[in-house]
C-alpha cells in the first residue's frame, strides 16, 4: 500500500512542471479544506444554519465536502443549477430566487412528487407571481405544498416587496392558495448594499434587516406562517460581505413561534484576491475578530508568451480565464520555466493592465526577471466569475500536484 | 415521409411555449446558415483565404458549417481549443497565438506525427521564443517542420515584434533551428486597432498593415521565407473589424514569388447588435457597398421574474448569461405569457441598468406592459463573451421551434 502511495503521488501530474497545457484555474486543497470546516464551525457555534450558495463553483465535489462538513443545504439561483443539484443527489435546496417559469415549475414539482426527502424553498414578491405560481404547481401537482418565503427587497434594488403591506398581500394570498403553497418564512439579500457607497453600506445593510424584521413580525403577528408544529419560521439573508450582522439582526428577532435563521454565503469556500479579501477584512474590523479565518484557495496559472516591450508582459490567460467585474486578478507567483522555485510577486510592481479574451497585458518594473515559457500565477479578485469559466478546475496540494480533476456544471 | 416530417415539427420543444426552462442561448438557423453562405462568397469573390476565429463559439456543429461552405481552415487561440477542434476532425488549424508551453508543444507534434493529413501554422515573435519552440520540437519529434509565421505586433499591444529589425532576428532564428522550423509568412492582429480612439482607428490600422507588409518584403528580400515549392507565402490579419483594408493592403503586396492572404474573422457567423453592429457598419461606410450583409443570429431568451417598482422589470438572466465588456445587451422582443405574439422592444425604451449574476435590471418606460412570466429576448453586444457563457446553444427557426441543441466546448 505504501509503495502504491507513493508511486501514484510520484505519477500525479504537476501544474509547475507543464505536465499539462496553461492556463489552468487551480484551487489549493489545504485552503479549501480549512475554510469549508472553519465557516461551518463559525456558522454552528453562532446558532444559525448555514446553506451556501453553490452558484459559485456549480461543482458536485465541492457540494459533497459542504454537505460532509454539515451545511443544511446548498442554495441555487436557476433551475438549471437546480437540475444539476438534483442530478447529484442534492437533498434539500434553498432556491433564491423567484419561481416563475413553466418547464421550472414542472421541474420542480416532479422532484417533489418523485423524491418525499426532496426539501425546496423558493421566494415569492407579488400577488400576481403567487397566482401563477400557484396556478401551474396545481397544474403539476407535487402533492405535497411547495414551501415558499416572502422576498424582502432593497429600494432600487433587485426583486423583493418594497413595503411591509405588499409583504402582507403576498403573504395572504400564499394562504389563499392552499393547500397548494405553504408560507415558511421570510427572506432577503442585503449584498446588494455592497455596490453603495462604502460610508453607507453598514447603515443600509442593518435598516434592510430591520425591514425584513418588520415583515417577519408583521406576518407572525397577523398568523400567516404555518401552524405551529410544521417547522419553525425560517429568516434568511447573508451573502459573502454582510453575515455578520444578519446573524445579530436575525437572530435578535422575537415572535410568537420559533425560528431559524439561515445563512447563505458561498465565497467562503474559495474566498479571493480582491473584493471578497476586502470584505472579510472589513468584517474582521467590524467585529473585532479574526473568525472566521479564510484563505485565498482560487488560482489561475498562466505562462509568459511574449516580453514584447520593456516593461511589458504578456501571459497566456484573459477574460475567457478569470473575471474582471470586480477588478482585474493580481500577479501572485512567478516560477521561472523548468524550476519549482517560486517567487512572490506580490507588491513587486506587477499589474494586469490590459485584457483580452485569451491573454493578460502585464505593466511591470524594470528587472522584472520574466522569460517566455515562465509560469505565472494570478489571484483572481471574485471567485464567481472565475469559476464560471471553467469546465474542470484542478484541486492540487501545497507542492502544485494535481490531486483530482473537479468538474463543473455551469 | 411527410406525416414525420410533420410529426417531428410538431414534436419540436419551442422557446416562447416554455418548453425549456430560461435563460436560453438561441442561435437562429436562418440568420446564421445567410451569413455563412454571404462571407464565404465575400472572401473568395476578394480573392483571399477565409480561415476563421472559431474561439467565438467553440461548437463542432458550427465549424462543420463553415468547413462545408468551404473556408480554407479554422483558426483558434489555446492548446485546450486546439484539443477541441482535433477530436473533432479539424484537418487544418491556424494557431494565431505564439506556441510557449511544453504540454502544448508535445500536443501539436503528437499530432503532426499522428496524422500526416494535420496543416498546422503558429507563431513566433522573438529570438528566445523561436529557440524554445526548436527545442521543445526537437524532443518532441513530429517527423516534419512545424511551420511558423513571425508575429507583427502593434506598439502598446499584445505579442508581435515591434519594429523590421526584430522580425529579421527571428526569421533567422527560425532558419538556423531548421529543419524543425519552416517560415511561412508573416501574421498580425490589425483588430487592436479597435480599442482606439475612432479618429485614429483607420489610420492606424494601415499603418499597422504597411508595417507587416514591409516586415513580409524584408524576409522576401533576405531570402528568409521557403523555397519556392513549399507553397505560396502567407500573409494573414483580419479580426472581425477591418478585413476591408487587411484585403486591400496585403493583396497589393509584391513579393518575388506567389503569396496567399487570409483572414481570420469569426464574428460574421453571429454578428451582434453591439460592437460588431457598429463595426460592420463602418466598414460599409467605409467601402459604400453593403457587402457583406451580415445579420445578427445570437439572442438570449429571459423571462420577467418581478416588477417590483415603476419603471422597474428584473430579468432571470444576467452576468452569467450574457458579455458586458462591449456593452450591456439590448432589449428585442417581448412576448407575453401563454402566447407567440412578438412585440419588438427596439426604441421603446427599455435599457439594462443594472446586472447581477443571474438577474438583469431593466428600466422601462410607463405603460411598458410587461408582468410577471412574459418573456423578453435579449441581444448581445459580443458574441465571444456571450456563447462562451453556455455549454448548449438551441438552434432555431424563424418561430422559435428547436432545431437542434448545439453543444460549445469551451
Amino acid at each position: 500500500m505504501d509503495t502504491m502511495t507513493s508511486m501514484t503521488t510520484a505519477g500525479r501530474q504537476n501544474v509547475l512542471r507543464e505536465d499539462l497545457p496553461l492556463p489552468l484555474c487551480v484551487l489549493r486543497d489545504g485552503a479549501l479544506e480549512r475554510n469549508v470546516a472553519r465557516f461551518q464551525r463559525y456558522t454552528e457555534s453562532s446558532g444559525v444554519l448555514l446553506c451556501p450558495h453553490a452558484k459559485t463553483a456549480m461543482s458536485p465535489a465541492l457540494f459533497g465536502r459542504q454537505l460532509a462538513a454539515g451545511c443544511w443545504g446548498l442554495t441555487f439561483a436557476t433551475c438549471a443549477q437546480l437540475q444539476v443539484a438534483r442530478r447529484h443527489g442534492v437533498p434539500r435546496v434553498f432556491y433564491a430566487n423567484q419561481l416563475v417559469g413553466a418547464a421550472d415549475i414542472r421541474y420542480v414539482c416532479g422532484e417533489l412528487r418523485r423524491d418525499p426527502g426532496f426539501d425546496f424553498y423558493c421566494l415569492v414578491d407579488s400577488v400576481p407571481g403567487v397566482e401563477l405560481l400557484a396556478a401551474r404547481v396545481a397544474d403539476a401537482d407535487p402533492g405535497r405544498p411547495l414551501s415558499v418565503l416572502v422576498e424582502g427587497g432593497l429600494a432600487g434594488g433587485r426583486c423583493g416587496v418594497r413595503d411591509v403591506e405588499t409583504a402582507v398581500d403576498v403573504a395572504q394570498a400564499v394562504r389563499a392558495a392552499g393547500p397548494r403553497l405553504a408560507l415558511a418564512g421570510v427572506e432577503g439579500f442585503e449584498g446588494l448594499a455592497q455596490s453603495r457607497d462604502a460610508s453607507r453600506r453598514e447603515a443600509d445593510v442593518r435598516q434592510f434587516l430591520g425591514f425584513m424584521t418588520r415583515i417577519a413580525q408583521t406576518l407572525d403577528e397577523r398568523g400567516l406562517f404555518g401552524a405551529l408544529g410544521t417547522g419553525p419560521v425560517l429568516l434568511s439573508a447573508g451573502g459573502s460581505a454582510f453575515y455578520d450582522l444578519v446573524i445579530e439582526a436575525l437572530k435578535a428577532v422575537r415572535l410568537s413561534q420559533p425560528h431559524q435563521v439561515i445563512v447563505r454565503s458561498g465565497c467562503y469556500l474559495t474566498q479571493d484576491w480582491g473584493l471578497y479579501a476586502r470584505l472579510l477584512a472589513d468584517l474582521h474590523q467590524r467585529t473585532g475578530s479574526a473568525d472566521p479565518a479564510l484563505e485565498p484557495a482560487l488560482e489561475v496559472w498562466a505562462q509568459v508568451l511574449s516580453v514584447p516591450e520593456p516593461g511589458m508582459v504578456i501571459l497566456s490567460a484573459g477574460r475567457r480565464d478569470f473575471g474582471q467585474e470586480a477588478g482585474n486578478p493580481v500577479a501572485l507567483t512567478h516560477v521561472r520555466r523548468g524550476t519549482a522555485e517560486r517567487r512572490p510577486l506580490r507588491g513587486a510592481g506587477w499589474q494586469m493592465t490590459a485584457v483580452s479574451d485569451q491573454h493578460a497585458h502585464m505593466t511591470v518594473p524594470a528587472g522584472h526577471g520574466a522569460e517566455v515559457g515562465d509560469l505565472v500565477a494570478l489571484g483572481p479578485s471574485h471567485p464567481c466569475t472565475t469559476f464560471d469559466k471553467w469546465r474542470v478546475v484542478q484541486l492540487v496540494d501545497d507542492d502544485y500536484n494535481i490531486i483530482e480533476a473537479i468538474p463543473t456544471y455551469f
